[in-house]
Order: structure tokens, then C-alpha cells, then sequence
């Protein structure tokens, strides 16, 4: 059984492996540090659909079949999949998924998806509820911008504090425990967490503190500190969001800097690509942790991992209305040796 | 540990038990022959707030802070919430429930988002992961015509098919094995069927297959027959989608007319109230389920029921680019008794 630490966090008892995994994406992506990494670079934005949306959705179909190609599985063998993303109504997963006939559990935690979506699968995983289940998500710089801020025919101008969202997909494989890293180790679901930032131009803001109370939340509940983890990767921060993360937890006496990176800040190099603040979406910290996280936890690169992808539960709606940006960010920890630390 | 039956269907072990829920409506709701067992019926389709998005909200903190005070609850004694909602982003679940603090896991099922919240609350629970969760989710008139078909200023005509979404909310919460009824003793996770129908002013239609596959999936895993049962009880179907449901399960070889209603027939009057189809939305079967279901399985009145919220998973988008409508449906045995039939 699960072990609860605290009041959020989880340990598991028998860890779940992630027995495998695919990132896709697209042009920029491909152009990008990590790009040689993909399972898959599609140069056509349209991935040869006639629409984004549906763009999106064949990015989906092909992470979850080339993370089961990697295994020689059929959909049949998966017991569940958690997927979710930004589309209105999530139906770029929906779609995506539809032909396969594997159990369904939507969620939606906008840009924190894969992690909830790994949390999620853990936690029956570890219970022995299931024996292999998968979470997958996705984003399209194209469908994003549409239905978030302009259509792209307008040429609107973006601010340096703006992010560009991937166009990407990643999917995950989990099973009951075995010996090949890496292991999921323990888990944080995140609180809702809203400073009041109301700049959808500036999302990093507005994630920061609920990356930060996750993460301090995790140290409290295990009895951990940062030193013991080689890395801690947020999902789509950006510059300004990870400069705030390392401020708010410094006040709390943690000292993060030297081991935090964030997946929108490796997956473009934003020298050469005209990203401003770094990548974001539900794809971009998915695609990370399938090109460069999970390969490098495997072969013992990187040996303690915390990672957490952080969403911003807006809509274009709420902020109209001048609602505030809502943050959430859930953490796991995936590490190379199946015990240890705590 | 829960046991797996077949494909899709988990047996609980140590039921987990119903402990309190709560209902909130509209004035139409109100109206209705369920009325008088809502827990709060509002009158102002506002809810006193200058959006019906930021009604919806209060809502869904209305129906949640209802629940938490029948047990004298604090939200910090909540483990996690699982909730979700129709609108874009899920914007009412997220802001209704901000303030709580409670971890937060969103989900998406559309208007199977009850069940899937409960499902998933009960598979933590029984596998003592969690001592306590929580599901809740919501849907609002006003909020769902703006957004999935016309800004009600049009005054648009309604085909017969079409449904009347519930101005709604419920909210439930979940606890480790008691000894009060109801108990949820299994569940079985949907997965998306499609037989390609596009009409959006038929989604009765375009879910019932998905019942259909759940329910004799259901009875498959499980050796049960609907005979077993006293009452078989869909969210959404409405009238048309509800025969369908009959017809298909009758070419099954399963009869199940008898005992099958749903919570779209059961919210309204169709004879005095003018909803067409019946009712709709995630608000629908979450509070039928809080004002008639649970109160008649905590009493006896009903002793077993498969309770199967069905979604549509449509975006306007998806309607647009001539996408047909795939449905899901979640189920969730409630019953009197902690064992018997399986």
C-alpha cells in the first residue's frame, strides 16, 4: 500500500517503472537542442491533416503507438490511460485516442497534465489496482495561439515575458515493479495556488508559486532536502517563472538554483529561436521528459529527479471576466535506484 | 487490494462507503419533481455574481462546503478532490473550488464527469491510498448554450432531440470502509465509442452506444445479469438516446427496460416543463444522484444500483470541422448492501 507523508505527498512502496515512453514534435522542435532526441520530428505543422486540431490529435496517435511499438504491445494490454490537454473539451486526446479502445480516464490539469497523469497512474500502479497504465498529452503552437490569444493570420506582436507553446506529444508507459529504471518513486498533487497575476502574457508568474508550494510542500512531507536530488525540472516556466520559483522558495530557506532547470527552457535555445520567455504547453514538459529526462534516468545520468510540470488554469474566458491565473503543479520524483534518500 | 474483473471492471475489497453529498440547482430544478430534495435550489440564475461562468463557481463551492458541513468537515480533511466541469479549461470547477485548498486532481469526462470522479475516488480509497475523497462537477444553462451553441439574446428554436442542460452541481465524499450504506462496491471505466453521429442537437444518440458497451462490459466481468439489479440509472440519454440504449443491449440479448431510467428523464417535468429531450450536462446526474439515488440507497428504498454518467466528447471545434461525436460512459455500482450478488 501507498505510503501518505504529510498531507499531499505519497510514496510507493513497490516503485513503477517507466517501462516506456515517446516524444514527438515538431519543426522548431526539431531545430532545437533536443531535437535530435525525438522519436519523432514532423516537419508538416499540419502532420498532413486539414485542420490543427486534428494535427494535434494524429500527434497524440503516434506517441501512444510508438510508446507501444517500443514495447511490441497492443492497445488491449494497456488497463488504463490518463490523458488530457488544452483544447477546449481536451479533444485533441479524445480524438487521438479514440480508434485505440483502451480504457479511458480524462483529466485535466492544463500544462501540469503529464504529471498528474503519471501521478495518477502510479498511485494504482503501486496499489496493484493495475499492472500497466499510460498517461499522454499534447499541444500545438497553432491550435494554442488560436484559441488562447489571436489567429496567427493576425501577426500579433509578443511580449518578451511570452512563451511559445510546443508543438508536441508525449505518452508514458508505466508497470508494476521490475528492474530497469527508471522508478517512480513518490508523488505530490498540488494545491491551487493564486497570487493574483492577471498577465496571460506572463504565465510563468502565475505558475512560480504553485511550483514553489508543491515543491517545499514534497521537502516538508518527505524530510528531503534539494541537495539530495541531482535535478529539479519544472515543466514550462520560462525564464521569468523559474527566476520567481528560486526567489519564493530562497524565502522559505530552500536553495534550489544550481540543481532547477525547466523543460521550456531546454527545449528551444532561446539564443537562436525566437521564443522570448521559452517553450510552454502540455507538450512541452511531456516531450522533455520523453527526449532527454527519462533516456538520461534510465542510464544513470541523471540519478534523482523532481519533476514537475506546472498549469495555468485559465481560460480565455476567465481572464475577460479579469478573473486571476490560478496555478497548479504536481511533483514526482523519478529516480534511477529503486530505493534510497527516503 | 481491488480486484480486476475482466477488461475493464474493478471489485472493490473493502467497499468504500458514501458518506455525505450534497445537490444544488437552479430555479428550473427547482421546478422540477426532484425539487424539493435539493439541498439548495437558487432561484437567480446568477447566483449573485455578474457572470453565469462565476455562477457556475459558487456553485460548485456551494455544493462542496453543503457536503463537508453534513460531516462537520474542514477542507484540509479531504485528501484529494476529483472534479471537472463542461466548460472550456474547466473553468468552474477550478475557481469554485480555489479558495479550499484541497489537492486538486481535474478530470474531463464531459457529462460522465460524476462517475469518473467517484470511480477514481473509490480505486484510491479502496486501496487505502486515501482515507477520504471527494468528486464534484457542475454545469450551468446559461454557460453551455453560450458556449456549445448560441448566446441565449438569439433566442434560438430547439429541435425535439435537443436536451436542456442542468443548471447544477453535486458534490460527494468518498471514505474508507463504514458501516452506513451506500457503499460502492465496483466500476468500470469507459472507453469511447463512436458510430459517427454528428447531429449535436442528438447527443442522447451519440452517447448511447458508449452505455451500451459499458454496461454489458459490466455485466460480462462481472457474471451478473440486470435482473440483479433494481435500477439501472444513465446520466444524460434524454428520451431518445435512452430507447436506443434499450434497443442496442436488447440486440445483446440483455433486457434491461424494466429497471433502466435516467437522470435527464428524472430532473424534469417534460410534460409541464418545456426541456425537449430532457435534461443534460455534468450537473444533470451529479445532482439526481445527491437528491433522489443516494438518499434511496442509504434508506433501502433502492438496494443496488448501476449508476452510468455518459459523455459527449464534442468541442464546438470538433462539431465545426465535421468531427462525429464520440461518447464514454463511466459506471459505478452503488449499493445498500456491503455484499451480495458478485
Amino acid at each position: 500500500m501507498t505510503k501518505k507523508l504529510g498531507k499531499q505527498t505519497y510514496l510507493m512502496q513497490r516503485p513503477p517503472v517507466v517501462r516506456a515512453w515517446a516524444a514527438v514534435g515538431g519543426k522548431k522542435e526539431g531545430e532545437g537542442p533536443l531535437g535530435a532526441s525525438f522519436d519523432l520530428i514532423e516537419p508538416d505543422t499540419t502532420f498532413g491533416q486539414d485542420s490543427w486540431e486534428k494535427a494535434e490529435s494524429r500527434m497524440v496517435m503516434q506517441a501512444v503507438s510508438r510508446a507501444l511499438g517500443k514495447l511490441s504491445l497492443s492497445p488491449e494490454e494497456i488497463d488504463c490511460v490518463f490523458g488530457g490537454d488544452l483544447l477546449n473539451q481536451c479533444i485533441s486526446t479524445t480524438f487521438g485516442l479514440r480508434e485505440t479502445g483502451i480504457p479511458l480516464l480524462g483529466i485535466y490539469g492544463a500544462c501540469s497534465t503529464i504529471g498528474e497523469g503519471m501521478l495518477l497512474a502510479s498511485l494504482l500502479v503501486d496499489a496493484g489496482t493495475v499492472r500497466r497504465a499510460m498517461a499522454v498529452t499534447s499541444s500545438h503552437f497553432c491550435t494554442a495561439e488560436r484559441q488562447y490569444r489571436f489567429p496567427l493570420e493576425y501577426g500579433s506582436v509578443r511580449p518578451p515575458t511570452a512563451q511559445w507553446t510546443a508543438t508536441a506529444s508525449g505518452a508514458v508507459i508505466l508497470e508494476e515493479d521490475g528492474d530497469q529504471p527508471p522508478y517512480l518513486r513518490a508523488a505530490t498533487i498540488g494545491v491551487i495556488e493564486d497570487l493574483g497575476v492577471t498577465d496571460q502574457n506572463n504565465m510563468g508568474a502565475a505558475m512560480a508559486p504553485a511550483a514553489a508550494a508543491t515543491l517545499s510542500r514534497f521537502f516538508r512531507d518527505t524530510g528531503s532536502a534539494p541537495e539530495q536530488f541531482d535535478l529539479i525540472a519544472t515543466g514550462d516556466l520560462g525564464a521569468v517563472g523559474s527566476q520567481l520559483l528560486v526567489d519564493l522558495l530562497r524565502r522559505d530557506g530552500l536553495e534550489i538554483q544550481s540543481r532547477h532547470t525547466d523543460c521550456g527552457l531546454l527545449i528551444y535555445d532561446r539564443d537562436h529561436q525566437d521564443v522570448h520567455a521559452g517553450g510552454s504547453g502540455c507538450g512541452c514538459s511531456a516531450s522533455v521528459l520523453g527526449a532527454y529526462l527519462l533516456p538520461a534516468l534510465r542510464d544513470g545520468r541523471i540519478r534523482n529527479l523532481l519533476f514537475l510540470p506546472t498549469g495555468a488554469l485559465l481560460s480565455p474566458t476567465s481572464v475577460q471576466q479579469k478573473e486571476s491565473i490560478p496555478g497548479i503543479a504536481h511533483l514526482i520524483w523519478l529516480s534511477h535506484e529503486k530505493e534510497g534518500i527516503i
